[in-house]
């Protein structure tokens, strides 16, 4: 075995090849590469989910479902897009007719929700490794439509930072069900990681308003990271500003803001918006019944500034979720 | 566990839903679905290959890298298509960067001989089984330009049914080296297996004449039998009319007609013509050095009818592949 690469060092050292592409193409490393096909511009993302690292080993298949395709949605939601089409690639260790009812009713009711039909797939055998069957993984290929495009490059200095809902949550939910915390997963934790809630039409609202976007699936601090380094900027963060849930608030302030910040697998959009825009997004949260939090402004400075609602320095250690990180 | 569907059976049973779709499609179920976005007609398909399945677990991490994408080629090239762009989600038990440094050379070759770039992707970390590395697996979807697009669905009665290249080879390497057969794998032979050539000239230049085309991934006679079903009609094809290798014709009739109809593998392309293109197709085969097959006729009565070069019919009892059939 030779030394043992990042997640986005991978991304970097071996597939950041420069192609000429006959379509004009923006986004690459994004949530969603942005594809201008005729007069048409689409977003496109792939994202794996995979029992055993996205679920538990024994998760409800009927969620599995749902989820595989609500990470998808979520990254077109970050591009601004509107859910046109997706193609699944299933890779089984057996064909259990029960697991696979569940698991495609619960692909359709995302994709009924949402309006994105199923276009095609491939269907894969895994092998067995030791006798033993190897983890279920899912690829799903989803593509949007969009007008211009929300990319994590494009925010300004002085750009107010927003998330949505309560990130966090279903961070709590992971530590609950694995015996990490203490104490009883409700259904509410439990549904924010079983079912998150692709941001779809916030995104599409924000494509013509926002600067840049991203969704959560790494963690607030790592992800809000991404924009920053695309952007070129730094930021100040009140994390005493972001939406706390009723369950989420039931624990001590260490273990929330560790949830908060670097939690991830939330699906909430962070963006950065210029000021000028404040009233029209606060007015799509009350209309849209979504809690929109503003958490703090980008500066010219980089750098990342994190405090608590008593305006105390937040010395934080946690950097997000790297899937070939060996400490996670 | 419950009963345990095939291959064909799951996706008709759980994944055949009827949502509608703003853009139109058609082609769904066939090698690629055929997309019309804006005033572009696009062909989409996803494909995974998983190590141990679709690869010997001791495979060089090069041919694979290749492979991975030429099989998406090659229904692009199924469906007349011209290579525009494609996406990555690799599944992977850790992060070993000697692995990591072939599979991604061999995939770039891909990608640079057939002008495909890579958009964007994911990478996930499998989780182990019992202290065992679950096996890899990569998920690759492809798009391409069509004008009209090839289905399966197209082909008349009196059409000749025509096949690329020499069929059987990669399955006679896949035999040799498991030991299945006896004798030594040759350097053509384990080409043949490791890196497929996609008929992607051969697709867009078939795509104005031909009637219908699909490529062998699950065996000639599969193959062919999706292009009858879906066209309704039967075919009668004579065995003998197929090119064979060097490599392949050294070996006993039984075994070579069993990896020429039921092999699987190859990605050469099954396809159907009118009779009045015949000249013309002989006529690139030749420019592009390419053997093709003129191998039978379909007709309107439903069933296949093999013979073999003496005419003599031939009773297989071969079913192709499935991946989720227990006798395979």
């Amino acid at each position: 075995m030779g030394p043992r690469p990042s997640e986005f060092e991978i991304i970097d050292r071996y597939f950041s090849w420069a192609l000429p592409s006959k379509w004009h193409t923006q986004g690459i490393g994004d949530d969603c590469a942005l594809v201008d096909i005729g007069a048409t511009r689409v977003a496109v993302t792939t994202d794996t989910t995979a029992i055993g690292t996205h679920y538990l080993p024994d998760a409800d298949p009927l969620t599995v479902g749902y989820k595989a395709l609500a990470v998808n949605l979520s990254d077109l939601a970050a591009a601004g897009a509107a859910p046109r089409a997706f193609f699944l690639a299933l890779s089984l260790p057996s064909s259990n007719a029960e697991w696979l009812d569940a698991f495609s009713r619960g692909l359709h009711e995302a994709a009924t929700q949402f309006s994105c039909p199923l276009l095609g797939g491939d269907t894969t055998k895994t092998v067995m490794v030791n006798g033993e069957a190897a983890a279920a993984t899912i690829t799903i290929t989803a593509i949007g439509e969009v007008c211009r495009g929300l990319t994590r490059g494009g925010a300004q200095a002085g750009d107010d930072v927003w998330v949505s809902g309560t990130p966090g949550d279903a961070y709590a939910a992971l530590m609950l069900r694995t015996g990490t915390w203490q104490g009883l997963c409700d259904s509410y934790l439990a549904s924010r990681m079983d079912k998150p809630t692709p941001r779809v039409a916030l995104g599409q609202f924000l494509e013509p308003i926002a600067s840049a976007a991203a969704d959560i699936s790494d963690g607030l601090i790592q992800d809000l990271g991404h924009i920053l380094s695309r952007s070129g900027l730094g930021a100040e963060i009140n994390a005493g500003a972001i939406a706390v849930s009723e369950s989420l608030a039931k624990f001590p302030q260490e273990k929330r803001l560790k949830a908060q910040l670097a939690g991830g697998d939330d699906y909430e959009l962070i963006f950065t918006a210029p000021k000028s825009v404040r009233n029209d997004i606060e007015a799509f949260a009350r209309q849209a019944g979504l809690v929109l939090s503003r958490i703090g402004q980008t500066k010219k400075e980089m750098g990342l500034t994190l405090t608590d609602a008593d305006g105390r320095i937040i010395h934080e250690t946690w950097s997000g979720f790297d899937h070939f990180k060996s400490d996670n």
